[in-house]
């Protein structure tokens, strides 16, 4: 068993992710630190920054993961600040700015950066395309997961349950962070 | 005069700032750097984060400014991201979440952060409180100027013009920075 420290205040996001890294034998270590975040339109910038800084202070490897939204007719908006949009409009303010909007595609956006201290950070990314739906359905997850449909299915993240899981954007760049850092200890 | 460095990739917010203190025998020298800027709900931490760090990188003392437009009813929305909200969902975004919302009261903050290298930052904050208009009004100034409408007057920023400066939430920190500049400048 791998253990890799994470750094996470959210709960929920920590269980995701360890049900998500589970099948790699590997497991985390919520590490509970003030995430520094840039302001900067690159989610990848964001968490790579976060990351090397937080290696530094804390001693040793980990991992941020920053997710954002990116909403088409929006101009990419919420984007890197979807949390911060998330406490103050919410999903109802979303969905009254996307109200009438024909064109509701939308990218939900993960990125994982790794970094050992001293050393730059690696990233790995993952991306669902979908549609903004009319109106929020479901109760799985948190944040957006109730009102984003990924492409394919007919249910959004929040209706999909444990199977979000599977598809997600946070999957998929955790999956690829897990089969990189197994591959690399073995050499 | 007195000559100080201020940090912005903005000429139209670099005129208004030399126009506040022209009475003060101030006189600012724009610098072109990539400002870093944490996320934070704080501008006060923003500005003064992103002074610290670039006053080091210049070598010399210099003035950031961060502004943010904080509106009640959308729980301080767009506040510290006032700039990228502008950049996605704009004027008009910003008009849909207000459609049919009573409570139009906002405050325009302006945080004026100065910083010698090696130095704790020293910062001034302007607050003007105000509406937010039903439509966008007037063409003086930027950004969210021609919907806010400072209380007391029945125009907007951008119907206001070269007054605005008389007025603003960012005369008021230009102003107790400069007051202040020049007292220490005397010692």
């Amino acid at each position: 068993m791998h253990i890799v420290a994470f750094a996470t205040g959210n709960p929920r996001k920590a269980e995701e992710v360890r049900s998500i890294l589970r099948s790699y034998d590997i497991d985390v270590e919520v590490v509970k630190v003030r995430k520094i975040e840039i302001q900067d339109d690159s989610i990848e910038r964001i968490a790579a920054f976060s990351a090397r800084i937080l290696a530094r202070r804390i001693g040793k490897p980990l991992v941020v993961e920053d997710t954002g939204l990116f909403i088409d007719a929006l101009k990419g908006f919420p984007g890197p600040y979807s949390a911060y949009v998330y406490r103050t409009i919410g999903l109802k303010g979303v969905l009254k700015l996307m109200e009438g909007v024909e064109d509701r595609h939308a990218t939900f956006v993960c990125v994982v950066a790794y970094c050992e201290p001293g050393y730059r950070p690696i990233v790995f990314e993952g991306r669902v395309r979908g549609r903004i739906a009319d109106e929020a359905r479901g109760s799985f997850g948190w944040g957006y997961d109730p009102i984003f449909e990924p492409d394919g299915y007919n249910k959004t993240y929040a209706e999909m349950g444990v199977y979000k899981n599977e598809v997600s954007h946070r999957a998929e760049a955790f999956r690829k962070f897990a089969n990189w850092y197994i591959e690399s200890k073995r050499v």
